[in-house]
This record gives structure tokens, C-alpha cells and sequence, in this order.
């Protein structure tokens, strides 16, 4: 095994509560669009995020060109909003609920384990998540990064191999000594099977209390762990 | 004007000190690699960074495909060693040399000025240095950058007009919420043509006490600033 040099860190779920944070900021501004009383904002991220993977799937299969996810989630926001008894929503307030995206909270181990973590490792976003919206996220949340790489800067979504290897690339760096940080085992599995190490970090509550799904490792990754802190405290980082 | 998003940074010169810091890391390994006794190190980091422009220059007319920075310096080293005694230094210790771009030191006011900067806005490197150059200049001098553009993203080398463009375009910003800062006038009259706004920060000794150009700004950019804490100043960021 390689010495690892750099961790790559999917986001969404595994860094930051898409779910919780989306349900928030939409509870948050539902007097403002006159939202339904009875509205479930944690349905609403569900079906949000529910649209992600069908819209990706089009760019990964060559039906459209790369196109960045501020723009697919903005679809994919106009396709359910009239499902809550939105319809009426005017063109600034969906924007404004586009971006949030771009404010999502991290789990309360997120920036302490990263604060750990950078001291010893290159910390870059290996996200479907665009650049600005990273960055965006990363100063509303404190997180540390070094860089961030993923699908923009490979113009690809994971878990097409390009988005991995243009990581390691970038950084010139063997994809051995990158390790890949996610909840999500299919994630790691493909990070695994172009070259990368891999480590899990469990997060049973992403979907909410229902969660079916990544409940725990599949695989024997490099790197098993139950917090981003744990991770720090595995890989030697005081 | 638009307000401003996000700040644009020249790197080498403008943060960091390359002259000095090549020539410091270069006396440090004299030893080891038998260099002759009289060898003037500052000369030497003036003959690497004098092929420098050069170099891109085939880049930027088409001549050659787009190679990153560290290929480049890695072949300007090549041609410069037999200029100063140093043909015979080893592949290992080649390798070594080509690094000292990535463990350059910043000026005494550029962490503390970029420290300032960052609370208020998104700090982005617009350098022509590749991805892992600057990661490492960063880890190394503590420069702490939202967001790694510039050369690679664009695959492009500055003063082109994609390198500018693409930093505005990843961040999802108008050119016009950029401003541009560098300590080299032709760089910000490049950012200016294409629509962002500019800072000239003066470094009057990055060439040595024989410097002859940029020791003053040469147009009324939007700030003129002798520091990066006096650009923190004039930005209104405490």
C-alpha cells in the first residue's frame, strides 16, 4: 500500500446533513412563499434529492452534455415543486432555494475530524457538488479544504472513473495514495476499483429515521470508522 | 460596479516570495549536491524564472499542448544547470529541486492580509502554478485559499483570456465580482480587457534590489495598495 497523501471526501451526506439542513432552510422561508401549513419539509429534501441520481444519470450515459448541479438541482427543483403546492413560487425565491445547497451544515464531527485531519493530508472534495456551491458550503460550515476536485474539474459524475483518477491527477498524485472518506459503499467501490484507498464513515441517520441503506460497511474497506473523528484518531491524527 | 465576490490572486511575487525562497532552498542543498563554491544562488533563481515566459509562450501560441507548470519548471531546470556547474546532479536530486516552487514562502504580509481578506470574501489562487503546486505552496506557507483556479482549470497560462474566465465561470460569478490582485501590472490589464476588477499590490524587491519594472502602478486600477494588509485595509476588512 501506498503512503496516503491526500483524502477525497465526498460531501453530501458524508460531511454535511443535506436532509436536515434542506428541511431547515426550507421550513425556515415557508411563511415567505406561502407554503401549505401541513407541509413536510424533510419529504421535500427527500424528493429533492430523490431527483439527483435520474438527473446525473443522463450526463453519465452521454444523453446531454456535463452540465454542473446547481443547474440539475434547479430542475430537478421545478419538477417537484408542484407536487407540495408550490406552483406559485416566483422565479427569485426558487433561486434563492436552489442555494440551499450552498448552506448546508456538517455534522457535528465534520470540523473538528477535518481541523485534525489537514494537518497531516491534502483534504480535497471528491463532490458531484460544482465548485462555487462548494465553496460556498465550505464557508458556511468551516470546512477546512485544501482543494476542491470532483465532477466540475473532471466534467464527469461519479462514480465515472475520470472523476477519481482527474483528482489523483491534479494533485500528482498515484490514485494509491489517495484514500476516498464517504458513506456510501458504492462510492468506495468504485474509488476502490480505480486504485484508491477507501474509508467509511457510517451515517445511519442521512436518510432520516427510515434509512434502508448504508447502514454499515459491505466491504472491508481500508478504513472503517463511526465519525470523522474516529477517522482522525485511525489514521494518527491527534 | 458590481460588488465584489471573490478575490483573484497572483501568486508568484504577488504572495509569495520565489527569488528568495529558490535561493534559500537552493544554498540549503549545495552540499549534497556538490555545487560550486562560488555559485550565486539569487542568479540562479533568476535564470530558472527567466524561462519561465518563455516556456508558456509555446503553450499559449499553440505549439505545444497544454503541459502543467511543474513539467515546465522541471525542463527549465534542464536547461539551466550546465549554466552553473550543475550537469552532473542526479535524477533524485533533480526531482527535488523542481519542488522548491511547491515550498516557496509567502511575504510577512500575506498570510496575515489573506487572513483578513478571507472572512469578507471567496480568495481564489488565479496562478499559472498547477493544482498540486499551489496545494503544497499552501500547506507549506499557510495560505489559506478557498479554492485552487488559474492554469489547470483553464488549461490555459495567464494572460489568456479562458484563465480569467473559467475562475469567474467556476465560481458562478460575473467577471465583474472578481478582483483581480497582482503585483504585475500586464496581469491586471489583462483581468481588466475581460471584465474583472483589479488590485495592484507593489512588490518592488521580488526581482532583487535591481528591479526595474512593476516597481509602481502603471494605471488607475480599482485599488492600488502597497500590502496585502493594506489591501485588507482598503477593502474594509478589520
Amino acid at each position: 500500500m501506498s503512503e496516503i497523501k491526500a483524502l477525497f471526501f465526498d460531501v453530501f451526506g458524508t460531511v454535511v446533513d443535506w436532509r436536515g439542513s434542506v428541511a431547515r432552510l426550507g421550513a425556515a422561508m415557508a411563511d415567505e412563499i406561502a407554503a401549505p401549513a401541513d407541509l413536510d419539509w424533510a419529504a421535500f429534501a427527500d424528493a429533492w434529492r430523490a431527483e439527483y441520481q435520474p438527473a446525473m444519470a443522463e450526463v453519465r450515459a452521454g444523453r446531454r452534455p456535463f452540465a454542473r448541479l446547481d443547474l440539475l438541482h434547479r430542475e430537478n427543483l421545478e419538477r417537484i415543486l408542484p407536487r407540495f403546492g408550490l406552483d406559485h413560487v416566483d422565479e427569485a425565491a426558487r433561486a434563492r432555494m436552489n442555494l440551499f445547497w450552498h448552506r448546508l451544515d456538517g455534522w457535528p464531527d465534520s470540523v473538528p475530524g477535518l481541523t485534525r485531519l489537514k494537518r497531516r493530508f491534502i483534504l480535497a472534495t471528491m463532490s458531484n457538488g460544482n465548485t462555487a456551491l462548494m465553496v460556498d458550503m465550505a464557508k458556511h460550515a468551516g470546512l477546512p479544504w485544501d482543494c476542491i476536485l470532483g465532477a466540475e474539474p473532471a466534467r464527469h459524475y461519479k462514480p465515472d472513473p475520470e472523476t477519481y483518477l482527474t483528482g489523483a491527477d491534479w494533485l500528482d498524485l498515484p490514485p494509491s495514495a489517495c484514500l476516498m472518506v464517504a458513506a456510501h459503499n458504492s462510492d468506495l467501490a468504485a474509488a476502490r476499483a480505480h486504485g484508491l484507498q477507501t474509508a467509511f464513515i457510517a451515517r445511519p441517520r442521512e436518510y432520516g429515521p427510515g434509512q434502508s441503506q448504508d447502514l454499515a460497511a459491505t466491504e472491508p474497506w481500508s478504513y472503517i470508522a463511526d465519525s470523522m473523528t474516529d477517522l482522525a484518531d485511525q489514521l494518527g491524527c491527534p
